[in-house]
């Protein structure tokens, strides 16, 4: 199984920034870090600086994108966004981490306005299981915890999630539907809420169950070439997709 | 527009039990004192004592039933139960206030478990608004509070809501989606989260806007005589319903 | 994985009734004969007259049920009924068959009238796939047919499904969604529209191609024990469920 | 209320093309034709030469727009379309008829590709209500009829409706989910499939029962300013939206 993982790479670059102490090398590193544990994982990692190699190709051959961004959301190319989009609903599986949800390829396929309400005040949230029957949720207990992170609130401005598997709990006294998820086309998306940059939220075994669970949820069990096209077709005529 | 309460009515006759002195006429006659206050609403109220009232004739007639139990659920008589169901499904609209999540008339229409956890601890709830553009959440700031309630967490054992309106925070760690809307049949269906019978949660505007906002929603724009009838039609027939 | 098939079984074994010669032993028994083909599939068949052997225990053992009965719907205990719903909020797959829209565990799951419009004309219905990426349409065409079937149209008095899998014209003129998925707790409930008891529907190789898949599809990935209970919980209580 | 057409306008200025001599003023003009019988509504039309008059300003003033697109997608600046996105999410109504499916604002509205499959050989079309209870199938039969039109069929790349309230039969064998709604952020999206610019389907009186009906149904309830902003709120932050 092929893993794209994409992440802006900026803040921890910046020496005078926190994040650069939690994440040295990168929070594309510490993801693909634990995925690579999985021997059936084969995890490439792509930055900003090297976006544009997010090509066509790459994407027909990965079955699951990871996604982090959040300072430079605008500065990914359209193109790129929409081969991402595209990727997506030929049956590519998306997992879209923290403030993604304001990235390009996630308001593309939401077609909402994604926002929400934040603060930064270093909240516990207890992130509640909801739907306990997915398999994203897997191997948790009723809630876990990360012990501060970004508060994100609702509203939360996206179309009604398939599922809204975790919902939640901030000890500032926010709620948020904090993992949803979406079928889009032939592909599936999740959003998962936890992950600011300052916090070492991706070292956490518990975010790293539900990585894990979402990236085996996420992949293709079958995919299209072009989902795009719409064919003119005969009377009484059948043939595969 | 004909609005029914039916309420239990058992806690708060008894005067060894709080909710005796919290509402000393009821929770019906609560609900019904703030509904009739709109000159448009005819307000009637039924309890347990008096549940063979719910006829099918009666129940023609209402354009919104509001329905509050606790302990005595299994009392309810089946017949009864069925007899609300019917009218939902021919477009009778629903509010399931607290405790109701597993009474009769609610778990039919649902079909699931209608499980959930729950503490009574003195909880604050914030209620936050997910869905600030639903007409149940007018005349609403972002969150409103119940100074203390029943505390109820997720898993809630529901079907996915058409609109998750609010999802609750709770002072002791537990979220819940305390404000859920389904269509069944012809009908519209509200479920409310607060309420427990030691508490004059009935008594706060908020509270009282939610439930004068869900009883407008409810209301039916169209009904259907029978709509369990599985009619045979000859080849292009049309009329109507 | 462990299958059940409930058959009413009792057209085909009235020699007056076409659908004897169609189904000499019953159309549980042609169901059963294709599934058994896949040695990972544990099939085993209960009838309306040994209904009773569907009891809590085989059904903790079953990982999916496959239900078709047609005129004796009420002559199902609401004991064996319950069971079977509970079954299924527990995690157990379900995929109703045809009549099965009016079976007592189907409409107890759905909460609805599960009313349609129906005819017996010898319509030809042709099966169109409306989510080619869902699993249980893996391996067929855009479309299907049935060379002639009961003709059921819409209005489907169901609760809006997660996933409308196919959409069935009749060469009369009437629509049906003819394949309709829904998550209940834990389990995964399924509809199939053909299959009346006089058409060797159950012969034919993509519907036995649908059936396969769904049994896949509705397969458990994880269980609860009592999804009905309510626990009352201390606060900062974890566990699992 | 006020409404805003935006048609095309390209097929019925071409003398060659069947369209002029079906609808000689446009489109545009024969729905706001039937639409100002209704004095309650104020129409105004817009088509692609003056498609900048599709401001900021004029949509923060309509309550509801209307649009038919069909050669000419690509036409429409990307900024119009934006502008139309977001005038949607902050709450004004949208009917996208037929060909509008790959237009700009409602592709960017779905998120997917709004694909599916089509052929021009005059056949009728029958066009069930699904939803009967639905407010946009007011005053219709269980179904209607086109004579004859664009065939349109599944699939239909589309995010699952959250109301399925027209399913379309074809005469050459196809089926479509020809009536589809959606709420996106503060406003409600319908689809309509019937339409095309050859056929007088826009003078059918079910047709425009439909979309009177759906231009009440869409008319916002409340708007919201700039629901794209995320706000950073202090702890315990009120306020309205």
């Amino acid at each position: 199984m092929n893993i794209l993982i994409y992440n802006e790479y900026r803040h921890e670059r910046n020496p005078d920034e926190r994040a650069h102490a939690v994440y040295p090398n990168g929070i594309h590193t510490a993801i693909a870090d634990f995925l690579r544990e999985d021997p059936e994982l084969h995890v490439r990692t792509v930055t900003l600086d090297t976006v544009e190699e997010i090509t066509a190709d790459v994407l027909k051959e990965t079955d699951v994108i990871i996604w982090w961004g959040h300072m430079n959301h605008d500065d990914v190319p359209d193109a790129v966004a929409e081969r991402v989009q595209e990727a997506v609903l030929n049956g590519m599986g998306a997992v879209f981490l923290h403030s993604a949800h304001k990235s390009k390829p996630f308001m593309r396929l939401m077609g909402t306005s994604c926002s929400l309400i934040w603060r930064e005040s270093d909240d516990m949230e207890r992130i509640w299981v909801a739907a306990p029957y997915h398999p994203i949720a897997a191997g948790l207990d009723r809630y876990f915890e990360t012990r501060a992170d970004e508060t994100y609130g609702e509203p939360f401005g996206i179309p009604t999630p398939d599922e809204t598997v975790f919902i939640g709990w901030f000890s500032g006294g926010e709620v948020f539907r904090s993992g949803c998820t979406w079928q889009r086309g032939w592909g599936r998306v999740f959003y998962f809420q936890p992950g600011h940059e300052t916090y070492p939220i991706f070292y956490d075994p518990n975010v790293q169950t539900v990585i894990r669970n979402a990236v085996r949820w996420a992949a293709p069990a079958s995919r299209i070439e072009d989902c795009m096209d719409c064919p003119c077709l005969p009377k009484a005529h059948k043939g595969a997709l």
